[in-house]
């Protein structure tokens, strides 16, 4: 069947049910397997057994259906950029490829929604969208499928604003673990109709049903956009700042920190010149007079906790400028370093302890010898490190483990979460387990009672013990 | 044990074991048990065995463990202000009433949020909040505790800008069927940690666990409030106005609708003098400037679509003239008709729909003989309708049972819901039942997997097939 030893062949009754369904979108080779595991994580590639184009929900039921039957695992695939081992097959099994599930279904935009098919991507929803004077609002950074954002319950830079996907999404449709489909909710903007079937899927990571179709929130595209950039003493103070002008009820569209680390890499990269301080960068949706009113008030709340090289604007080519700093972090960061792998992770704490988890972190990584820079969503209290570490060193992957675990373990001491928008997959299950206590048993029941056989997904959010098949 | 009698008495074992724990806490007096049974509902009152008075988690936990070793039913008693008999004791059991527990336990002004006991009400939140400058966003009408407005899902006037109680828990602890205690996050602003437990408790009714404690996002009391009232021609003018203003990305704060009959009703209750034909009422919450240009901009917007007696103001008092007719809807559409009692019942549809929704509603509770207005937040596409009966005429109730079977079965034909705000309770299970199809399946299977002796608030949101004890 393949040129790469598949630790866990399909039961031959099963592949020829599936090949002879599905022709040449029922793939086995070693290359499309390894693509459809782990992708961009640094966990290990564990390739399921064969990959499957689904087209339709009709085909993604029938598949789940007949590897129920034969207990076989499925994992939905879609853009690939899943951060903790999301979509990995360490029971082998089929990936569910949803890519071909692309359809913008429909735009409704009188009540600003539209439906989708969950191969989508964002970017693609929002091109589509740009006649209708509508948008969707939210942007990860990666240009994930929406039906992969809504697995994992991401969100990104606008989530300040805009909410994570568990605010966007209004109803799924799902393959459940027995092929049969559901439908969670319809099109009413809010609903208190029997339990939160949507909320329970959204952040499931594909564990309890597989994602067929979304009903998502649009928003108006602000009539203009302001953006502001300025720089500080001390993270703290930047922190501060903005817990002030949170207060004060600023509505921030976007409100990114910058450490120092990350703004030097910047620099270097790009020659922008900045205070090698820390940074923030604001934004702020609205009409012309009110988001440049806002821009003027974050001002002069920066400069009360000491902010300096103060630049806004509303102008997009400026803004595009003013911003480039945030847009060029990725590689930015992995040219500190070249040939290093960057290891990305993210924990989320109350804004208030924001600062002091921050220089804890820093502290740690260089007591490591780690090059951790940090940048963060500072408004929800969210920041990613990007962990730089030579591939080819294995004492390097273990350190960057041991502070990951050190990190997840801090924030939930400081009330916090392992992690904001990454999921837990297959690298944060240790600590899941110590965030939520007993909670996890419940998790733990409701999983054993959707899907008994444990097909979908195994291996990713709950602890091993939970059953898991072949 | 009680004058009335009880169809359900309680395991003589177990009643004794709870009064020497409780003393006077237990009560099973008569008149206590039927204020504890259905309230606000049209639906016949079912007492429970007995009340008990709890005053810490550790009580309800041991309450429920005990109940879940006896069989007997447990049912979370906050306010009593629910609308869909969700207090109802159809198999009798115990009520467990958590108004004593009404500790605020943390203000956190830098995370702006809160941690509180159950039988907190919002009214008592935002008293104690005042010195803050934060407060608690959401206003469903009625006094709540914020227990109840978790377990029910409940939103009110100002979810357009601020959501429902699915938006607004950050976290919450609760006593789960077995008697455990769970907390199923802690305070960051977001998280992808897991299943989503907050929002399946939420809007779970009692039926899945008892919420103990809760911890809540707070908002920035805003600096500036400013209010418009104008008059439309026809409802579905006034909603195409929202409409409008909805995509032009105007931030409602609240958008409410009054029908013309409602108008009337306000007028003849307090001499208003207001044109009586469908009535809009916003607000705007910011900065002086901000709200001034908002209400100015949405004047304009709704000027474009026929609104005449067109008034706005960002002074206190003023305001509160401007939204009297608001606030006075319940009792002046009860002085319609002296002496009936008000059936309230909601849907909630595509704000696309709301119009001809609202329109079809309004004929058949004419052709059905019944006085039946109008008052919606418009923003959601949710609307109430109050109808007054006769309580001495079963044919009038009768007729209002079969209007809002119609009304129900027409919003989710319109992709909508059968309930915004109310929740399912006894009154709206048909109904939940025709919107979820399959889904519905999904929901029996979580309450078996978690509750599966059926103790928690039985006959509440699920088919009568589910599992009940006794």
């Amino acid at each position: 069947m393949s040129a790469m030893p598949a630790g866990n062949a399909l039961p031959p009754a099963l592949a020829e049910t599936l090949r002879a369904r599905f022709a040449d979108r029922f793939q086995t080779g070693a290359a499309i397997r390894a693509q459809h595991g782990a992708t961009t994580t640094w966990i290990e590639n564990q390739p399921p057994d064969a990959v499957i184009f689904a087209q339709s929900t009709a085909e993604v039921s029938d598949i789940v259906a007949l590897c129920c039957g034969a207990g076989v695992p499925v994992i939905p695939f879609g853009a690939g950029s899943s951060l903790e081992g999301q979509l990995n097959a360490p029971r082998g099994g089929i990936s569910i490829d949803l890519t071909r599930m692309d359809r913008i279904l429909s735009v409704n935009a009188e009540d600003m929604d539209c439906v989708v098919q969950p191969g989508v991507t964002r970017s693609r929803l929002n091109e589509y969208l740009r006649d209708t004077g509508l948008f969707f609002p939210l942007d990860p950074g990666a240009d994930a499928t929406l039906g992969g954002m809504a697995a994992t319950r991401a969100s990104g830079t606008t989530a300040v604003l805009y909410g994570t996907m568990k605010d966007v999404v209004l109803s799924l449709e799902a393959v459940m673990p027995d092929g049969r489909v559901i439908r969670t909710g319809h099109r009413a903007r809010k609903s208190a109709a029997g339990y939160d079937l949507t909320r329970l899927l959204v952040g499931s990571e594909g564990t309890l049903g597989i994602i067929t179709e979304l009903t998502l929130r649009l928003r108006g595209i602000p009539e203009a956009v302001s953006a502001a950039r300025c720089s500080f003493p001390s993270v703290e103070a930047a922190s501060s700042a903005v817990i002030g002008a949170l207060q004060f009820g600023l509505p921030f569209a976007r409100i990114e920190l910058l450490d120092a680390m990350t703004v030097k890499a910047v620099n270097r990269h790009s020659a922008q010149g900045l205070p090698e301080a820390p940074l923030l960068l604001a934004e702020f949706h609205g009409s012309p007079g009110t988001v440049a009113e806002q821009s003027r008030t974050f001002g002069e709340i920066a400069r009360d906790y000491g902010a300096t090289a103060l630049a806004w604007t509303v102008d997009p080519e400026e803004r595009a400028r003013l911003w480039k700093a945030r847009h060029d972090v990725f590689w930015a960061v992995l040219g500190l370093r070249p040939g290093a792998k960057g290891i990305s992770t993210d924990v989320c704490v109350p804004i208030s302890r924001l600062a002091e988890c921050i220089a804890a972190a820093t502290a740690r990584a260089e007591e490591l010898g780690l090059t951790a820079p940090i940048a963060g969503h500072v408004g929800d209290g969210n920041f990613h490190n990007l962990i730089l570490v030579d591939p080819q060193a294995p004492q390097e992957l273990a350190a960057a483990k041991t502070y990951i675990g050190w990190l997840n373990d801090l924030a939930v001491s400081m009330e916090g979460t392992c992690t904001g928008e990454h999921g837990i997959g297959q690298g944060k299950r240790p600590y899941l387990e110590r965030e939520m206590g007993s909670a996890l048993d419940i998790m733990v029941a409701i999983k054993a009672a959707l899907d008994p056989k444990g097909i979908m997904n195994p291996g990713k959010i709950l602890p091993e013990r939970t059953g898991e098949p072949r």
